[in-house]
């Protein structure tokens, strides 16, 4: 069993559940902070945990990138790699390639594009992201799909949704193919261990079943720091989300739906919304979308938001949202109060001694002022980063216990 | 009574030592982290709390210009503005004027410099970085010096520390008519919180000692975040110590030193130092000024040094030591351990699943491995410096530790 996803209470359409998965439960409705390159900038893990984060997101691109997936790969995965025993999504991918990298060619086959950190070529189809995805381990994984533009033509819409629906496919039989290869897999750890003094091992080394398995390898490694636990369970795998695409047409959004639940996933995502469209639309297509998945999954809204839009979304059915908003307004000195957003660069709180938000019991808010605040952010301080990343956060964190303690 | 050093024990010339200060105990001989503009650059005030650090060293040349010391002063000194209920050591801002400002002028009355963020003018005199040390409300300040460059003439060395003998006096006269200004005073608790919702409050505000001293004003604000704790004895103040300078000429250091005793200060600094001179010339001066300086005050060595120095001069009788070798190391991914130095940024490190010093305690050393630290380093990611420098100080407060046991 990958993951078990219970359903504790439902009100109207809302539900309250809990997603058991190898690294631990997550109470859903839930926000996933996002940690592109395996940290949630500016904020170390322990502080995380202190935070209540049961699940992280991390993106697939930017690890592929640096330090590469087999580097995370021989070094146990992710959750080891980062030292976060809790659960980890990641992306396929997909969406950064179409907004960051440069000269992408998407074919049938997949997409070739250019690194944004160096120019370097590279290709990535529903095998090698969903291989990317096995060698990093997240609790998680997406299938590769093409997020469409907004607006885009009907006919673009359909040619851009079959083709997610054959990526879908794809990613699905090269995931039951792979699974087994998951480097916290019991049956892989001997492996993994055995590597560690290597300096290259390829991905196309092959471990038997048989040679493996010895109980010590599922422990911590004597030579290194303590790190993320290891499941004990030997059967556990990851599991893998479907994601519907169709653009702004319901009908569209219906037949996608129905396809992907044809091929059957363990999940469900909401894929290319918050790309440019009114917000009405984008109420409107996860309106629409919602009622054609299956209520005993869990359904993903990918992107997703503001604090009043995932109360919103989280009303309407949605268990779990990912955004990089708290994190990167955070780092832009917009903080997000009980009062309203706070732009913590204006010269009005140069000398204000009040906290953050009065109503909230961070650690930012219980010890600094809004004026010590400020002169971080204007002085360009490292601290600013970090202290608004703490209590953006922690708003979101509080705004989802309300949401679920609501339902 | 500003400041007690209370001598617990002798080892040859070593000694270890209580200070009391306003704002809690400190052990000697002690490190001083660098927290040049009110924050240890990328470390939360809990977090030096938890390394165990009790005195930590501001800059006032950078808070001379920004927030401004009006602001600091008006928001009850630097304790707390900063959050930070311990002990802080403010220099006189004289160094960073020589190392930092252009187009700077000095004559008998002081120094005119430029700043080195908007190039505004300003002027620095022993009177102003006094009264500026004043409203920042720092457990020790410094009275203003000169730094004689190195080499320089014997003639310009003795102009120089002749010069400084003069400014030291005038900062003590300064201090002596002004310290009962300081923002935590009891004396001034009143009337700082009845300028906190007024926005323009120049230096010539006067308050008058008769009007004051309501016990509520000693407590927190209850608008504000639980803050620094002000010193409830009312007739505690600052401490003022002189700077003993001479050049690398140990004839004049003995007399800087004799003279500078003469005109009396609460403790003696060391300066000069550590400005390109040979390391066997800093021993040799440090040697030779210490035998001048009196056994029952503390002994300050400014700007001082690796691992390796700060255990040497704590041998040789010095008490207090600051240096921002440590924190700005860590930021360019040069960490201490106790194997020796390691460069993070080395592709050696990529697959090194090994904690970064298998002896440390710290959280850095007990949760992440090599790996990880080399990953975000290399990503250029922000959680490098946090988790950097939490490990040199950490390395620093172990090896003060280890030396006031061997005392």
């Amino acid at each position: 069993m990958s993951l078990r996803f219970e359903i504790i209470k439902s009100s109207h359409a809302a539900r309250r559940s809990t997603l058991h998965t190898p690294h631990g439960e997550v109470e859903t409705p839930v926000f996933m902070p996002v940690g592109t390159a395996a940290t949630v900038k500016g904020v170390p893990q322990d502080l995380l945990d202190q935070l209540g984060v049961q699940i992280l997101l991390s993106n697939t691109y930017h690890l592929y990138l640096r330090p590469g997936i087999d580097q995370i790969r021989k070094l146990g995965g992710l959750h080891r790699f980062m030292s976060w025993p809790r659960a980890i999504l990641t992306d396929s991918g997909g969406f950064q390639v179409f907004s960051l990298s440069d000269l992408r060619n998407v074919t049938e086959e997949g997409v070739t594009f250019r690194s944004h950190l160096d120019g370097s070529s590279h290709f990535l189809s529903p095998e090698t992201a969903i291989e990317a995805q096995i060698g990093l381990g997240a609790d998680i994984i997406m299938a590769f799909d093409e997020c469409t533009e907004y607006p885009a033509e009907a006919s673009r819409i359909r040619e851009s949704m079959e083709m997610t629906l054959r990526w879908a496919a794809r990613s699905k039989r090269y995931f039951a193919d792979h699974k087994s290869e998951v480097p916290w897999n019991r049956s892989q750890l001997s492996a993994v261990s055995s590597q560690q003094n290597q300096i290259h091992v390829g991905p196309d080394v092959h471990v038997r079943a048989g040679e493996r398995g010895s109980p010590k390898f599922a422990e911590q490694s004597s030579a290194g720091p303590p790190r993320a636990a290891v499941p004990t369970k030997p059967e556990q795998s990851q599991a893998l989300f479907g994601i519907v695409q169709g653009g702004m047409d319901p009908a569209l959004r219906k037949e996608s739906a129905e396809r992907t639940i044809e091929i059957g996933f363990d999940g469900y995502a909401i894929g290319g919304l918050s790309v440019g469209e009114p917000r009405a639309l984008t109420r409107e297509i996860v309106e629409s979308t919602i009622e054609h998945l299956p209520k005993d999954k869990p359904r993903y809204l990918m992107g997703v938001g503001t604090p009043e839009e995932i109360v919103e979304y989280s009303k309407l059915g949605i268990d779990m949202m990912d955004c990089v908003l708290p994190t990167r307004a955070a780092r832009h000195g917009l903080l997000f109060t009980s009062g309203g957003k706070i732009s913590i660069k204006q010269a009005r709180y140069a000398g204000d001694e009040r906290p953050l938000d009065p109503s909230c019991s961070c650690q930012v808010c219980r010890r600094y002022s809004r004026a010590y605040l400020r002169h971080l952010y204007a002085s360009n301080e490292v601290l600013s980063q970090v202290l608004n990343t703490i209590h953006n956060l922690t708003y979101y964190l509080d705004t989802m216990r309300r949401v679920r303690h609501s339902i």
